[in-house]
Order: C-alpha cells, then sequence, then structure tokens
C-alpha cells in the first residue's frame, strides 16, 4: 500500500507527504488531531489536515520562535507562552538558566497529551519545574495580567480556526499591557508568499503596529510550510533586535542549536523588498 | 477535467501544480522541455520534468544569482553566463549600463527558442546588443579562455543530466582560469536540506574550495525549489562579498528589484549552523 498525505499549500498547490504508518487520530473539543510517521519527515503532527510540526524541520522553527528574542535580552526571567502545544517551544526555553518562570497557555489539552506520547523530541521539556501549564484560552488569560512577563511568545495556529482570537487587535493589546516596561512580544507572523498567508501577515503587523514602538518582522526557511518563507513578528517596548542584541552573552551560553545563531538573527531580519512593501503598506 | 503536474522534492515528498494549459511540449538533444500555465505560478518551464522557472517567482532566483555580485564589484564590465537558457540572469544584467559585454553559453538551444516563444518575461533582454549567443557545451567553452571575465554566472540545472558537467572541478578549474585577476565566480549550489541537494551542495564547495581563496555560500526563499531552500555559491579571487560590498554604489544606480537589497545581501550570508557544519565537513 502506498499511503500519502496531501496538504493544499494554496488553493492550487499542493505538498505530499509518503506516509508509512498513521499513528494516531482524534477529535478534540477544538481540532482534528493527527499523527503520522513519514518516510522523509518522520513523525508529523496535523491540527485540522494542515502540517504543524514534524520531528526532521521543528528545531528551525523552535529555534528560531525563541532565540531572537532571548539574545537581545539576555535578563528575561518570566515567560508567557500561548499555544505551542507541541512544547518545542519550552523545549528550548527551557535551556536557559536565567528563566525563572515558564507559563504556558493552550487550549487544547488533547494537544498536549498526544504530543507527549508521540512527539517526546518537542514535548521532553514540558515536566520542567519551571514550567506551568494552564489549558485555557490564551485570548481570556492575557485579558487579566498586567505589567508583569519580559517575553511574550505566541506560537499560534493560522488565523482561523482555534487560533483565531490570538490574532486580534483585542489580544495583541493584552499582550503589551501583560508586558513589562522592557517587554517583548514574539508572535507567528505567517508567509508573505502565497495570498492567503498573505493577507494574515499584512493583518497582523498592522494590528501589531498599533500598539509597540519598536515593530519588526523576520524570516526562516521552513521546508514544510506554505513556500517555505515563514515570518515571525518581533515587537517590543524598549528592546531594538539588531541594536540591542548580545552576540557575546548569548554566545558565552554555548547553547547547541542546529539553526539559530547570531549571525542568522540580524541576517533574518533583512527582508525582500516585496515583503518589505507589503508591510509598508500596512504600517 | 482536474490536470496537475506533480514534482519529487525528495524520494518521499511532491510538490503539485494545478495545470490549466500544456502550453508546449518538446525533445531536444539533451532533455525533454514542457511549458505549463499554471494557476499558481503563471507559466512553468521544465525541464526533464523538474521545475527550472515560474513567472511567479522567478525574480528571486534571477535577483539573488546577478546582483550580490554586481554590488560587490560595480566595475564588472564583461560577464560570462554559462546555462541560463532562459534568459532570466541576462535581463539582470542588461539593466547595468556599465557592463559591455555579456557571452551566454547555453548548450541547448531548443530551450531559449522555447523561451522566447513562451515566456518573454525572462526571456526579454536576450536580443540587448551587448549579449552573444553560443549554444556550446559550457564545458568546453571555458577551455580555451584565459584571464578574460570579471564574472563568470553558472546558471545551471542538477548536477545531473546536461548540467553534470558544471559541477566537475576541471569545469571549476577552468572558470577560475577564465576569470581576471579580481574576477568572481557565482554558481547555482544546491540546497542543504534534502539529502540528494545536500550531497550536490556539498561537493559543489569541496570542489571549487580547492580553487578560490574566497569561497563563501549564500541563500535564498525560492518557493518552487524543493525545500523553498536554495544557494548559491560565491567564489572569487579577490573580493569579499560582504567586506567590499558597495551599497552606496549600487543603490546609487536605483534599479528596480523585488527581492534584492543591499541589506538581504548581506542578511543571505548568514547561514544555519547545520549549513554550515556541511560546508566546513568539505573544507
Amino acid at each position: 500500500m502506498n499511503l500519502w498525505y496531501t496538504e493544499n499549500h494554496s488553493p492550487n498547490v499542493r505538498f505530499s507527504l509518503e506516509v508509512e504508518e498513521h499513528l494516531y487520530t482524534g477529535k478534540s473539543d477544538f481540532q482534528k488531531i493527527d499523527i503520522l510517521q513519514t518516510s522523509e519527515f518522520g513523525r508529523v503532527l496535523t491540527l485540522d489536515g494542515l502540517v504543524m510540526c514534524t520531528e526532521k524541520d521543528e528545531f528551525i522553527y523552535h529555534e528560531m520562535i525563541t532565540h531572537v528574542a532571548m539574545a537581545t535580552n539576555p535578563t528575561i526571567k518570566k515567560v508567557l507562552v500561548i499555544g505551542a502545544g507541541d512544547g518545542g517551544t519550552i523545549r528550548e526555553l527551557s535551556a536557559y538558566p536565567t528563566i525563572e518562570q515558564i507559563d504556558m497557555v493552550e487550549i487544547d489539552k488533547m494537544v498536549v497529551d498526544v504530543c507527549r506520547e508521540y512527539l517526546p523530541q518537542t514535548a521532553s521539556k514540558l515536566d520542567d519545574p519551571r514550567v506551568n501549564l494552564y489549558f485555557e484560552d490564551g485570548l481570556k488569560f492575557v485579558r487579566k495580567i498586567e505589567n508583569d512577563y519580559d517575553l511574550i511568545i505566541v506560537d499560534s495556529t493560522d488565523p482561523f480556526g482555534p487560533g483565531e482570537g490570538l490574532f486580534t487587535k483585542e489580544f495583541y493589546g493584552n499582550c503589551y499591557k501583560a508586558l513589562k516596561e522592557d517587554g517583548i512580544l514574539v508572535n507567528q507572523h505567517e508567509s508573505p508568499f502565497y495570498a492567503e498567508d498573505a493577507l494574515g501577515m499584512r493583518k497582523a503587523h498592522q494590528k501589531i503596529v498599533g500598539f509597540f514602538p519598536v515593530c519588526k518582522v523576520y524570516q526562516f526557511h521552513m521546508p514544510t510550510y506554505p513556500s517555505g518563507h515563514w515570518l515571525f513578528g518581533f515587537a517590543s517596548k524598549k528592546f531594538d533586535p539588531i541594536q540591542d542584541l548580545d552576540a557575546t552573552a548569548w554566545n558565552d551560553l554555548d547553547l547547541k542549536t542546529r539553526y539559530y545563531n547570531t549571525d542568522i538573527h540580524v541576517g533574518s531580519f533583512a527582508l525582500p523588498n516585496y515583503v518589505k512593501e507589503q508591510l509598508k503598506d500596512v504600517e
């Protein structure tokens, strides 16, 4: 038997992975959850039929969502992570001895349970004693917080389905309020290439620019995401990710990374003209 | 009817494009040539069933293969282009008034003829009076040249089939010889991600390092190529692409680019750790 998983990267473009075994399928209150054993990417988590995370390329996403902020402000102690059910972002954060507390708010407990069982590569550090797990709606969670976090990471799904609230003006405003006066917000920022993703990118940027004095976007190569060209947002009340990068301090930590380094930190903020133009249009 | 073009990006990964019309199919002495009208990427040129160039994303490839060298040495006057049958590299080069002569050596005349007819977007500048077209084997062409060119661009297919000779030690050695004492070689350098492409990347790097004192690799986002993470090599006898970048001179030219700018020029040389390690292994 020849089994293939296929995802539409745009209405007219498909991406397919050969599947060795369909390891898990389930339906939570929020979404359909599947784990596939693939030939090329190892185990793959899909939510509502879209690839979220694969064993082969998740390091790129999780290193880039974490280390850019941590290398910009090495004194970060208290972190809020929203989404991130696979645990990969927590794994990267847990490498920093300086971090004292990580609150993770994931709306769907079943995603975490499934990843603990099938994706130990990403979920391995969810039991770090500094981690507090809250199975709640991130949108509601941040409403009640004020001046509390050094860093908020929004590791969300796409701006439809359960992740929709994490792309609203209200949410970004509450993130601003929940951050300390030198706080940093990093968010999953979609992609500039295919039309639907680019619309998500522009809408997110337009909303975040309304709150944060520093508001930049950085890119990385993510082979399983549509077009392979993906973005994170870096917004902050004070820190500039290039000028305030403390490369020496970060390199002295001697963390083992496979994608991130302090050169790519700087390089990732250099965006193609067509991306800069789209962002400028909504500023 | 629902027509799809499918390409194997690895033995276990497929990439498919919805096709509106199969505009052209033919077989030259060297390869199978097809032009597809696709819904997402406009017209697409495939050679032996692999995407070479699409109307939607070719600007990324052609800008990045051209402007990095031109911005490093703005006095480049005489250029040799090997391969590049679609004409996109010539189009970018033709924007520089300082260039006096462009020799293009393409083994397969039928590729050029088909692109002139179906891809005017890339082939439009092949009639520039500074361009000399040679329908010959690039490998043989460079053998007879000595100390003649300021820049050689190897815009080749993959290291199998007609493009195989353009990945040999003999070829790179002859390129070195054909370049002036401050000459630059830019070459299509495959990708670090899937195993077969990464092998091509390492082999090419290993051979080029043997000839050129400056030997770097830079990356770009190419949505229709396997993994979307693609590389060019920058090798030279003298110029360093970062230290010698003349950003002011390039920006004063006021060329209209959609991907390239002098920030991404620098940023593109910042490679992920896993790529740097692969390259270092063969140096």
